[in-house]
């Protein structure tokens, strides 16, 4: 096999790129075997070529200056590692302009501007790829474009935030929401700004690129439906423990006939499901289609080596198929519609605090019964230790005695007429707080 | 996309077959989108064209001469669906020899007669993929091969037979082996002979399948230390139950610096190792690297839908990648020497059948001692019920008082040194039993 050297190029060269860079240099032997190709990493654009790097660049490889990047012709595929929107977006749309391909690790990019940056890559005749994208080193978007083609996916199911798992792991412990927060901080799995992952936002992104892949029509992260973990309380997680369930902030994509509909929320995944097992900051992507039942990825979801380990198999992929690959750039290829929210169907679980008075049950029970909803399962039971609903500890009302909670299972139903039953509950002068409501995934092996 | 017809021939039209032919029809536009071909059944070889099948072929396909699909110009790729060494191998280095990419599912001929096939596939310069041959719909060859290449997987752990599985978890529910495997013949995931399965010779050569493309080295079954499930007593299972551990056949294959170790056997783990989550026919490997941690696809590995997605998928990669694609197509570029079975390291479970007399359990310990093999875990305890050793019912030895069970967990170990404790203390005349040895898998984020 003759060895060609490859240039390549990374935008970034913090943790991941300088991740990638060792690994094409320890694993020069082991790519040189699968492709043919010795890849090299020739430019690295950075902000401040001084900087201490963990695996330091070869002399005259790093440069603050883009234009030097695009114009080198050494340069024979790039990998972007730098994230944001702009101006890693920008770097991409030129360097695909400029016949370079480009595989990139930057989730939000991919989600929100992949119309734009495939239809570059496909102009230019170029390979446009993703797998670090969506939780690092699992290789879900190779699995789901190359080895699913045949099968119909048509429900997805994620847990694809490492932060927020760590967090509820930690709270099914017994921590606080904000004690958990803390320690995902002091591990350095979470921000000191944790919005991105708490909110849900990061799985959102995410759950947009596997919906887009698996069901071939775009779908961007606003248009996902994305309720974060904030609003848990301990008094969630425990209740999800007695019903022999854990929480989990999961990404559930559906294709139902020709209508999409994707969204992120905690939810409560019975103890024999294999999301459930998913402990601490790994990640987990369900698949489930026509002839393969269900396959089911875990793993890393974050990472630097593990997010490298995804750039490189894309670079040796890139490198190892000729043009554009035998795949398109863009995986979509239809404009389906979106499933009405209401018309979304699932089990789901219902959390009320009430007042300790006769007829409140028999009062939520005929509003869920009006609604069509029935009920799998159901706990009242008295509200003794304070602190037991989470701190939200409301003024009991006027007049009212001691204070219940009502944990409601139902079986599956349309989310719009659980809300339309839950609205007219709410409404009752004895239930204290909103109502809490998530979807139940139970096991099933389809 | 200019559409191209391309011609397969299917070597068998059973069951995984007629689910080809279906998968092929039915998601022929997807396939298309993918890459641009058509693919359409022109041949099919059978040996009775009268029989009825699931998915029937179009008028003229079925043929019970072989050498007319060997011959027929309109075929482009083979899938070979038969089974079996021969003729399958045969027919298989015939198609390679006259240019015809092949894709098989047959994991006894690629795991005993790969050296000889890939060479001759790659000798025509053309692909022999065998995605279908391990796990079935599960991508474990596809991630293997093309997205770990940088990352050392220096370890696989499978449940890779779903029979065996089945089995164990209808013991775990407290069947005897005899009735969780007439009820597995029942539902049809054991054959009426179930020798392959339940000794472990199908696990045998998966694993040997999946270790030569992770290590690069050629394993073939015969090399792969192999004891099936037959001698597992409800002793044992429920033993299992109180250590917090499940029983699982699991193969293990390792690579300690230079070398190489397989096996399989039956192991205890922990019940939070996600391996132990796996219930009823599903298959799981996990891959454990140096960058990627543990990744772990979890799937059903078995049935004529889920195989034929996988012979699909390759099918599909045949045609959309050039040549023999961007990998050789064999894995193996090294010859690596087997480890000393003695010198392979676990923790370990030991199931001890003793008279209830004074001394045994200091006699056990101390010949551990000796081999400086250490206890972690230890229950002893009197056998009151008839049958709770599984139905091996000892005559009590002459001036023997009642019967005990010793179980112990082990800390790690090489292996030779806990067989050679074992053996001494089988010597001593209160073990009424052979000891019963079986790795322990804990749950270890790596």
């Amino acid at each position: 096999m003759a060895s060609v050297d490859v240039g390549v190029a990374l935008l970034g060269y913090g943790t991941v790129g300088s991740s990638v860079s060792r690994m094409l240099a320890e694993s020069g032997e082991e790519i040189e075997r699968a492709t043919g190709h010795r890849l090299r990493v020739v430019r690295a654009l950075v902000r401040d070529v001084e900087k201490e790097r963990a695996f330091p660049a070869e002399d005259g490889v790093l440069t603050t200056d883009f234009a030097s990047v695009r114009d080198d012709e050494s340069v024979d595929v790039v990998a972007e590692v730098m994230g944001g929107l702009e101006p890693a977006g920008g770097y991409v749309r030129e360097l695909l302009r400029a016949g370079k391909p480009v595989v990139s690790a930057n989730k939000q990019l991919v989600a929100r501007e992949g119309a734009e940056l495939f239809a570059a890559a496909s102009d230019a005749g170029v390979q446009l790829r993703f797998e670090a994208s969506v939780c690092a080193a699992i290789p879900v978007i190779k699995v789901l474009r190359e080895s699913l083609v045949a099968t119909n996916v048509h429900r997805i199911l994620g847990i694809v935030n490492g932060t927020t798992n760590f967090i509820l792991t930690e709270m099914e412990r017994g921590d606080s929401y904000d004690a958990a927060l803390a320690r995902a901080q002091e591990r350095g799995y979470a921000e000191a700004d944790p919005t991105d992952d708490v909110d849900g936002l990061d799985a959102a992104a995410k759950m947009s690129i596997l919906a887009t892949v698996a069901f071939g029509s775009r779908v961007t992260p606003d248009e996902v439906e994305t309720r974060g973990i904030r609003e848990l309380a301990p008094a969630h997680v425990s209740a999800a423990a007695e019903l022999g369930m854990a929480v989990r902030l999961v990404g559930i994509a559906t294709l139902a006939g020709e209508e999409v509909d994707v969204r992120v929320q905690p939810a409560f995944v019975e103890r024999s499901h294999p999301l459930a097992a998913v402990d601490g900051a790994f990640n987990a992507v369900m698949l489930q289609g026509d002839a393969i039942r269900e396959i089911t990825l875990e793993g890393p979801g974050a990472g630097g080596l593990e997010t490298a380990s995804a750039v490189v198999a894309d670079l040796v992929n890139v490198v190892g198929t000729a043009g554009t690959g035998f795949l398109e750039n863009d995986a979509c290829w239809r404009e389906l519609g979106r499933l009405d929210p209401d018309a979304w169907r699932s089990p789901f679980y219902v959390h009320l605090d009430v007042a300790d008075r006769p007829g409140v049950l028999a009062h939520a029970a005929s509003r869920l019964a009006a609604h069509e909803v029935s009920v799998a399962q159901l706990v009242q039971r008295l509200e003794t230790e304070a602190g037991s609903d989470g701190g939200n500890a409301a003024v009991a009302r006027p007049g009212g005695g001691g204070r219940a909670s009502l944990d409601v299972v139902l079986h599956e139903a349309p989310l719009g007429r659980v809300r339309g039953a839950l609205a007219e509950i709410a409404a009752f002068p004895e239930v204290l707080d909103r109502p809490f409501v998530a979807p139940v995934i139970r096991e099933q092996r389809v």
